[in-house]
């Protein structure tokens, strides 16, 4: 008998997770109730946003619970339907977590139709990190041509995006990652104008050369020295969108030293959840889709091979050991 | 023959500023050229901005020049013109600076011909203070009934003003001003909710007691330990107005810590300039005055006396020894 396998979380971190803190256990394969579906997973997300989950304190989210499957987004297929909406076979979009197989109401999934486009991108460039590039850039850093567009974590699911978008917007891109190979990536493969990294021991010499005209608009999602570095160029009038802190969310990140940005540059810096305009969505997808179809925006994933790995591949991409959309297939 | 006294800038100070980086000095009363009218200032104004300005660092306006009058506010009457938009007699409202008398073109001032109102109010509630008020409130934090709206400085010429705006909205509204003498003002004259003392030892506690729902916008004037603690108070969706940070302009202030708030609470944190949105200034004018002569908005002044006093009590004006609009009566 067939049985599903499934990561809890089995204790909560304090600072760096590790692989101590998740339990694998076997259940029987869910079976549907009335208006359910059952789906077996073909890939599963990892996103940094769930290291803020494994913490009891207060967030935008509950917290994860202990003993409960982690929670997260899913790609698969359904292989049981007591719905109408979906039928035996069908590719669906949810969020049943660190599993094999789960079931849960019909209306929580989206149904996959495009077949142009591998599974897996629907948890990337056409998932929750792909929105999340386009609403922070669209709804809070509106970016006008000519405008020099910075974006943290440039090499990662959302980064890679939202440079990409940026510069079709006509702006002149600067990414920001860890590492000559992940620079490489974002210049070369993303199309951005530079990179730069931030390991280099001149960072800020050299962040300072690669924006000579200052910065009109950040895409944040790192924190700490970076975030600090970025804010000590921003021009009058700009806009930055907090979209993630990973470097704060293991251990103490550097202090907010240029606070007084906000009042000199009067800027405008904005946090926001992805999650909380689904009104927004189909907008963002269509516009994504499109991009992703046509060749104009590229992607790129880290593959962790099983369900066994995931708690280990979680950990890698905390640490940055990632390049692009970090998934674990699981067939 | 009587001349003209001027306060120049001396020097520019490193840390707070002391008496000696001023230096008075007397001129002739200066004559009207084509275009031109020449004032005799009844007040002028005195506000922290003009710390800012004694700096030679990057900032949203240009330095002060060392060895010139003292740049600011100031009202008073029309001497001598050569504009057809003046007469002799006319109040104007301008921007002469630390001096008794100043010339300018015409079209730098404004008539007052509001004569229910005292004429130093418009350095105050129906000048810049005031304005900035309504315009960080209206446009920024956007307070809706029943929400909790924290103001830094509450006692202040911009403080007093927002407070009470807000209270007209519908809003809880909580001040925060340094030893209970302003805390009972607050109060008492401009009908906040409540007051707290951040000179208190258990300011924290006190602020979390006051905030038992949170904080959904707040107008800071002052940064440092203050703006961390209401930080760690802010509900989701949360709107800052930085207006000012004063605790920063004469020594480091304390590092911000809660910068994660933004991301956790999506913040909206945005800076701005009252100069830079002269377009709103009649609409803001039209309602501060409508809401002053029906006794509908309260303000409170500290007035210097005589030319000789300015330094001193600007010196004062960043220690807070002020208690609303800091003036300097020149006749």
């Amino acid at each position: 008998m067939t049985m599903n396998k499934q990561w809890l979380l089995a204790s909560r971190p304090t600072g760096w997770p590790t692989e101590a803190n998740f339990r694998l256990v076997e259940t029987a394969i869910p079976t549907a109730d009335d208006g359910e579906i059952v789906v077996r997973n073909h890939f599963m997300s990892l996103d940094p946003y769930m290291r803020g989950r494994m913490d009891d304190g207060k967030s935008y989210a509950q917290p994860q619970p202990l003993d409960q499957v982690m929670q997260g987004g899913s790609v698969g297929e359904v292989i049981e339907s007591r719905s109408p909406k979906f039928a035996v076979g069908d590719k669906v979009r949810g969020g049943l977590g660190w599993q094999q197989y789960g079931k849960a109401k019909a209306e929580l999934f989206v149904k996959i139709t495009e077949t142009r486009v591998p599974l897996s991108a629907y948890l990337g460039v056409l998932g929750m990190p792909g929105v999340t590039a386009w609403m922070g850039l669209s709804q809070i850093i509106e970016p006008k041509a000519g405008e020099t567009l910075v974006v943290s974590a440039a090499s990662g699911a959302v980064g890679g995006v939202v440079g990409q978008l940026a510069k079709a917007k006509g702006c002149h891109v600067v990414g920001i990652a860890g590492g000559a190979m992940k620079c490489k990536l974002v210049v070369e493969e993303f199309g951005f104008d530079t990179c730069v990294d931030y390991k280099a021991a001149d960072f800020r010499e050299k962040f300072k050369n690669a924006t000579p005209k200052g910065v009109d608009g950040y895409f944040e999602n790192v924190g700490g020295e970076v975030l600090d570095t970025v804010f000590g160029r921003m021009n009058a009038f700009g806009r930055v969108a907090v979209c993630g802190l990973i470097a704060g969310y293991n251990e103490a990140a550097a202090p907010m030293t240029q606070f007084r940005a906000i009042l000199i540059n009067r800027l405008k810096v904005q946090g926001f959840i992805v999650s909380e305009r689904m009104d927004l969505w189909p907008q963002a997808l269509q516009e994504l889709a499109g991009l992703v179809v046509s060749g104009n925006l590229k992607y790129r994933e880290t593959v962790a091979q099983g369900i066994e790995a995931a708690p280990r591949a979680f950990l890698g991409l905390l640490k940055g050991e990632n390049v692009g959309k970090q998934v674990v297939k699981l067939i």
